[in-house]
């Protein structure tokens, strides 16, 4: 098959160029929008020959994509210095390292408000757009491949766009997105989504195709999942919430259908997804941001009947599967932008079960998710807040320990606070899971103390509590001169064991 | 004017009883949802029959209301020892310290939630309800006084509704309200509000005139506000707020209407918010939570359209004026319940304009708006999570100091985060304004310290920042050692100088 038939508006033909020659469009200085949404879907062409560029020639952008990307892209861009400022997620070692040196801004957003800002000029516009795209329409409309992320908003906002046609992702995405763009405030209306499986927009990117000033032609795949095998400990956290689920169900709270299920991406949340197929529940449904190996378990289990998400992230051999079958599929998923998968409005009226991982929660269930040791980056906030405020049921988990048991999870104060305890209702690890649904803080310390943690760690998180209720009292007991402590401990002896 | 005319259905008037014959329908450990929002339109005779009683005999309940009340009705059943348990607000001295001793077991929820929880049975359900109303209708409905809050869930979701007439109350109240409940979820449908002065519901509170077990005529009016007149450092506040407007109008981001306000409760939201009538500003409008005597101060300057909110609380001379003349306001005004006045679909939907304040805020912009030196409950966090996460604009204000100086209201690291910095996009003063949008953490740091903080506590904040960078760095740098030292500091000196 030629790039030919995937331009499908003739005049577009003579914008076909190198990656180079379209990398010139780009200055520096400049705010460039790029797809790319959890490693899917990413420009892959444009941006590394910009980083090659960067390398012989003073270059840095503001880089703006839907969330991580995948192909190193992150990772090159970064070693030429060519990264002022990256927003809004980012899950890339070297760019990592480049952001906690303090040499890149990384502004971590809510992953739905990225393109509120940007409609509302309340960041600066942005100049360019990059998308990925399996094919152009016969009027010029962008028609996106594995996520679509901000990529609509991108090139409906930017002057000028530049489109890679990838190759070697299937002719077969077409029809699989959603786009909905909501009007301007105050003319705002109502999202017309009440269902997962709605459609409410058109299948490509509608924008005048004299916007485009450049198509290259590529033919490098999406880079793969690396999310790991479950393992033990994420059987055990996927058996209590199947376990609580079926309590909720037994008590009349849930049906078997549940409520439409959201899973951050990662191995934890894979997995605990995965293990859901292993408990009574049927005519399952997802609305969700990324769409990765679990959720074709799913499907392929009979579990679920629909998934929604903003992008499509599987291991080599899913993906294999998945994008060399998707006929199979197609018509039980939907592609959406990530203003509409993570809106607080859908996410409030479908009444959304969101699981979401910790890096560390506390003891009040206070949840740490992006900053190790309260100062440096892990990858960003994502879409955590957009589902975890607005839920249904907001879940956390993660493992009770981490660094071969030298670190535990739950600590007495988190060092960094991502989510505050009105936005967490069940904490779960392979020890046990905590139902902190009407607790006051004092009754969420022993609920997490009593069902998360193992020992040593348990012991010493009564012996802080206690400590702490008995000098200080308050609706949420500290010892504030010890509430660091573990974290200090662990920076200079190399454990946060006493 | 008698009782009989405000008891329209004449099958109810023999279930006028007393304050204590109607408080006998409360048992010990019943769930008890009561009416009340920020002082205003609480029930006021029955809860004091009960804590009567509750000196003689064991008597415990779970007490649930819209938000604060006043009338010492707080004060008084705490003192007998009559709450088990609160949700989702209070805002009471004796009460606190209950709470904060531990023996009142506080559960401080986003205002938007609690009904939501109700109503999935995620929490205890509603024994009884005991509703402030001006009147009941032909049909038996309840027409609230002048606050809605949770009152109608608690109506509806009761097996059992004690209703006080409160002849004090206007009976020109009728007719304000907007009750709109929506559906159980997945069956859940958008709301169809798309301007804060849309009417989408009922004007009184519909359920079977059978659960109304007893009716108690009282005569006492609500508790006036206690919030402060404004002060050099409000007036302040508000002339960096006008002159922050005034640049986003110029910029051409907002218009001369700007967008729907929000203004938290309490002396410093109250007087930024009339502050905000010295501006060129025009055809304002609000949707807020509760109306204080600035949402007046602008309708008599002539710059305020319409107010949306859920309760109305007033100094006492404006209460005498608004209450005694109703009808000059009544057409720009409506009471909602505060599932939609603080609904994360609607606020997000609007482009809200949310004013909240701080307790403390640090110097990344996290915000502490409920627990001093991080231990001990204020107030709770009432509907600023709701407004904050989802405005269009989220501005949190605070005088730089506290305690006559003896406390600095931005610290390194806050003892509490209820507000993220991604919640936060300006932080305003006396001193001024930060501007935070699209900012990095570091860059939010330099904007904070040197806009909003006063000497010498900007020179302490500096050098605290820079031992920050140059020993630990990160995306967020801090040195995890000295973080809360300030607090510290403050608890066991009295100020937070060192």
């Amino acid at each position: 098959m030629s790039y030919e038939s995937r331009i499908r508006l003739p005049e577009l033909l003579n914008r076909v160029t190198s990656a180079d020659a379209a990398a010139g469009w780009i200055r520096d200085g400049m705010v460039v929008g790029m797809s790319g949404f959890t490693r899917a879907g990413d420009a892959k062409a444009v941006p590394l020959a910009l980083a090659e560029r960067a390398r012989r020639e003073p270059l840095k952008i503001t880089l703006m994509t839907g969330a991580s990307l995948g192909s190193d892209i992150d990772r090159t861009l970064a070693e030429a210095g060519a990264i002022a400022r990256r927003m809004p997620f980012q899950a890339d070692p070297t760019l990592r390292a480049a952001i906690n040196r303090g040499e890149v801004m990384f502004i971590d957003h809510h992953l739905s408000e990225t393109v509120e800002l940007l409609r509302t000029r309340q960041i600066p516009p942005i100049d360019i757009a990059v998308i990925e795209a399996v094919a152009i329409t016969e009027t010029g409309a962008i028609v996106p491949t594995t996520s679509i992320g901000n990529s609509a908003s991108f090139a409906i906002l930017a002057d000028k766009v530049i489109v890679e046609i990838n190759m070697t992702q299937s002719a077969a995405l077409e029809g699989l997105h959603d786009i909905f763009i909501p009007k301007h405030r105050p003319q705002r209306e109502p999202m017309p989504l009440m269902t997962p499986y709605d459609r409410i927009g058109t299948t490509a990117i509608e924008i005048p195709p004299e916007k485009i000033v450049a198509i290259v032609i590529t033919d490098k795949a999406d880079s793969t999942s690396n999310v790991l095998p479950a393992d033990a400990e994420t059987a055990a956290i996927a058996g209590h919430l199947v376990e609580f689920f079926e309590r909720e169900v037994a008590q009349g709270r849930l049906t078997e259908r549940l409520l439409p299920l959201q899973a951050g991406i990662g191995t934890v949340a894979n997995a605990v997804m995965s293990g859901l197929g292993a408990g009574p529940f049927r005519h399952l449904s997802m609305y969700s941001e990324v769409l990765q190996d679990s959720t074709f378990d799913l499907f392929d289990a009979g579990k679920l009947d629909f998934a929604s998400g903003s992008s499509i992230t599987l291991s080599p051999a899913r993906a294999a599967q998945v994008f060399g079958n998707l006929d199979a599929y197609k018509d039980r998923l939907v592609l959406r932008t990530q203003e509409v998968s993570n809106h607080p409005e859908i996410i409030r009226r479908l009444g959304i079960i969101a699981l979401n991982t910790a890096l560390e929660a506390d003891i009040y269930g206070n949840v740490n998710s992006t900053h190790v040791l309260g100062t440096h980056m892990m990858n960003g906030i994502g879409g955590s807040g957009d589902f975890a405020r607005n839920a249904y049921l907001s879940i956390f988990a993660t493992k009770s320990v981490a660094k071969g048991g030298a670190v535990s999870s739950i600590v007495p104060m988190v060092s960094h606070v991502d989510h505050i305890p009105q936005d967490v209702d069940i904490l779960v690890t392979e020890v046990g899971l905590a139902d902190l649904r009407g607790l006051a803080p004092r009754e969420r310390a022993h609920a997490i103390i009593e069902n998360c943690t193992a020992q040593p760690y348990r012991d010493m998180l009564r012996a802080y509590y206690e400590e702490a209720v008995a000098t200080r009292g308050g609706q949420t007991p500290h010892v504030l001169e010890k509430a660091l402590s573990w974290h200090l401990r662990y920076r200079d002896t190399g454990t946060m064991l006493g």
